[in-house]
């Protein structure tokens, strides 16, 4: 080949951080604080302590390439962090509070990280693990203050830390492929495991959300990011945002309906994102209180699918279109995103958005994506046949952190666990995740699809569906509703409802009761379900 | 450092070819053909047809890393080259057909070009320059034909050669540092200099672009690329316009206000670009025969200056928002184009307006700038200071091609030879060429601001501004003015009219009448000029 002769300038966290400063100096940034009133500053301010604390990185003996850990919640001292420690070539471990207590020392200790930066309020956590972890040498609390629950540990101030370094810092410049953010999947089988994102794959991902087929933000957006900054970078919006000089809003741990409103209505948000949950919590808010949304333009909704009506609601009533958005901690995390085509419009607004809403998103560039069968051949993009969905692109996982081995196959594909149809638009579906489908008779029947349409049901509040073994059919699907409070639900009512919204086929073995277990991030735990429904029935779920 | 664990997944061309084929396989490209109606295909049809371009490369033993070079109009056929040329790793040499003959043929030679493919209304320039033609041993009409004007060449027809060839090519993955396209400077002094753009140069510049800040196109416009695809690749757009899943709309080499403006409203145009000289034809096209644009919003101009007249026709009359863009060949090109921000909207329509008509644009991310004075210390970001315009960034050229040494500084900067000034709100205004600043009593005056003023003048159609030498002062500005066909303008007129409009000590010297020589890209050529002033009056131009 003859080589191309530009500058080998590399991608860096810290060319993002120094453009926002520069191009988008007094661009503003409001975080939530913990106890204390909202925290303003700007882009220019965001790199002065970003510099503060890349310096404070060097004081501590802490070198590029070496980990630190963070317990943060999406406040600007989490932020700074963010770039002060990624930019200084430090990887930063986002770890994530949520887990049970030996999940988040093991992450620390997994990633042998020497510092461990805290807010206030997760003292008490810190305080339990604190005894489990093997690496750690320096505690650091984001506070102007050392708080009492802490201790019996050797807790510093950040406050106090970063005003004493400088706040000037030559960012550095080196190898783009360099590790940046550490970040574990909370995976409900095994150890967590830590997917290592390079200062490539962080701007590239930056620069291909920014692009209307994705967030598409405009200098004039107010983005608020809902995402966790622990949960694969907040969906890179705290990237993405700055890269186009939007105004940034971190909700800080309030996720409740009056906190966002407050938000949203305060500082002008145009665009949000986050999982059903928290929009629930904050439709039933606007419900309550019999209010609207000026500003809010846009809501991103992933984790999980969202559901049919929340979507219409957002838009019906509010004005507010939601942006469906599939991805992975594997994928830094944008994998597709739901946006309008000229090609959908042809065919009408309410056609448009039932594929807009039923599907998952649509193909970005940077993202490639495969459905195999179960011999490793492409199924059709008809948008009917599932396969097992590959995923291939420069922000796509290729190893896990410390593993022997690569988890890609031999022509670089991730396989993402999820089964899912392509269709001729462009359009990925979920149907299910590869070990909760149910292979009955020779097919295959979405465990997914299915609890969307029971979840329709009056009276139900979850539907989940496992598959258990049978005779002749191999496996069948066994239903388990969990009512909401106070509502009567028969098995025989949830039947008569299904048999005429799918194949007969499909029509679940049986219907049980019981109270269907959750993951920490809210979804249904398949895993203690299939147990629950073990210890309860005497069956053998599949 | 600990290395990123991501996917070593390279950027390349083919990378952008295939994901329009398969997320936008539909959308329409149309292209203006020579002495044929409007062709008609969309990107899916596009892929095939590049895929038998890289067979045909193969078939004709050309391997990856060589050369061959095309002198091509905005057609379909070319795009089909900047797709399967550099799918297949071959460099596209894009040969500027406006040289002078002797340096189309010296860029070819020196790009070592096997093929060239020519569109078959160059055929007389091809036949004129192929005695010079080192390297050239085959020769490809673009065209189903084969034109009897170059019957002494033994020339091949592009469509019969491609049929031939099979419409599958597996696009090779390779390293995204090789050199995708050559594109040599029209520089007044001295041979042509080649630009080898990366593969990886490209897809960050088309990610770039694409963003809001820049060109921010979605999948519903329909982009009408005016500037040359020998000019930088088209600016980027025949990258961006797919990346994006936009309509592409080539003009062929109808350039006049009535082939634009069919093309416009026939297809919908929502966004084009080009040189100053073709809006000014567009405009007094629309003029002449009263019609308006009903589709088109965007309009981005760059190469020289835009006249403040032509921005504000645009936005008052036609409601077209003209966008500045400032690049070079050097730059891929984008380096700055204007775009509104909060900021600047917050002191109402018309200041924004003023400020982003009268500077080349704002800063975009990929493209670090910096303006030093003489001693190489960097100039205030005031809007008042010029200085030396130096760039840096992944799509900045780091050397020449077939050059020994890098054109770089030693911290990575590239001098542009402009002269700029920087300032607080991120914009960039040039306000000289670096060889044509008047150096006066210790002082510097814009001979660009100057020609902005004298050009307003009534009757002068050009106003072109060089130093000559003064004994006290060192330099002082002589205007040269060509009137307008039939118009009569006085030097003391033009004086009058500067008077109350310029500082004192900026006055011209003299004003003299004459011819304005052009140079091939229709910008002033002062060095021309200083020989036609020199001999027309005996004085030493500096």
């Amino acid at each position: 080949m003859t080589p191309g002769l530009m500058q080998p300038v590399p991608l860096q966290t810290s060319a993002i951080l120094r453009y926002a400063a520069t191009a988008h100096p007094r661009r503003e940034i409001v975080s939530r604080q913990i106890d204390a009133p909202l925290w303003r500053y700007d882009y220019a301010a965001l790199e002065r302590r970003a510099a503060r604390v890349a310096n404070l990185l060097a004081t501590l003996g802490v070198s590029p390439g070496e980990r630190v850990s963070s317990l943060g919640w999406n406040t600007h001292r989490h932020l700074e962090l963010f770039y002060g420690v990624s930019g200084a070539g430090v990887v930063l471990h986002t770890a994530n509070p949520r887990l049970f207590d030996e999940q988040v020392a093991y992450t620390i200790n997994h990633a042998e990280s020497a510092v461990l930066f805290f807010e206030k309020n997760l003292a008490a956590l810190v305080e339990r693990i604190a005894p489990r972890l093997t690496t750690v040498k320096t505690f650091i609390v984001l506070s102007d203050e050392v708080p009492h629950e802490a201790g019996a540990l050797d807790v510093l101030s950040y406050e106090r830390l970063i005003a004493a370094e400088s706040d000037g810092f030559d960012w550095p410049s080196f190898d783009e492929n360099a590790g940046a953010f550490l970040c574990y999947t909370s995976g409900t089988t095994g150890d967590p495991k830590g997917v290592l994102y390079s200062h490539r794959a962080i701007v590239l991902h930056a620069m291909g959300a920014g692009l209307n087929s994705a967030f598409g933000f405009t200098a004039f957006d107010v983005v608020m990011p809902c995402p966790s900054l622990y949960h694969a970078t907040a969906w890179g919006l705290p990237f993405v945002a700055p890269l186009c000089g939007a105004k940034l809003v971190l909700p800080g741990d309030k996720m409740d309906g009056a906190s966002l409103h407050e938000l949203i209505e305060g500082e002008g948000v145009t665009f949000t994102g986050g999982v059903p949950t928290i929009w629930t919590m904050y439709l039933a808010y606007l419900e309550q209180t019999g209010q609207a949304t000026r500003t809010l333009k846009r809501v991103m909704i992933g984790g999980s699918a969202v559901p049919r009506a929340m979507a219409e609601t957002f838009k019906r009533k509010y004005g507010v279109d939601v942006l469906q958005i599939w991805g992975m901690t594997e994928t830094c995390p944008l994998g597709v995103i739901a946006s309008p085509t000229p090609a959908l419009a042809e065919r009408g607004e309410e056609a448009m958005q039932e594929v807009i809403w039923t599907r998952q998103g649509r193909l970005q560039f940077g993202v490639e994506l495969r459905t195999v069968d179960d011999d490793g051949a492409d199924t059709p993009r008809d948008g009917e046949t599932p396969g097992a969905l590959k995923v291939r692109g420069p922000w796509t996982v290729q190893r896990y952190y410390r593993q022997p081995a690569d988890a890609v196959d031999a022509e670089g594909w991730f396989d993402t666990g999820d089964i899912a149809t392509l269709d001729a638009d462009g359009f990925m579906r979920i149907t299910d995740r590869a070990k909760d489908v149910i292979k009955s008779g020779g097919e295959w029947i979405s465990s997914i699809d299915l609890e969307n349409v029971a979840v329709g049901c009056p009276g139900v509040k979850i539907a989940a569906v496992i598959g258990v073994p049978h005779p002749k059919w191999e496996e069948r699907p066994l239903l388990v509703i969990e009512p909401h409070q106070g509502e009567v639900v028969s098995a025989a009512a949830v039947l008569d409802y299904l048999a005429p919204r799918i194949a007969k086929w499909w029509m679940p073995e049986e219907v049980v009761f019981a109270e269907v277990p959750l993951t920490a991030t809210g979804k249904i735990d398949k895993k203690a379900l299939r147990q629950v429904v073990t210890q309860a029935s005497g069956k053998t779920p599949g």
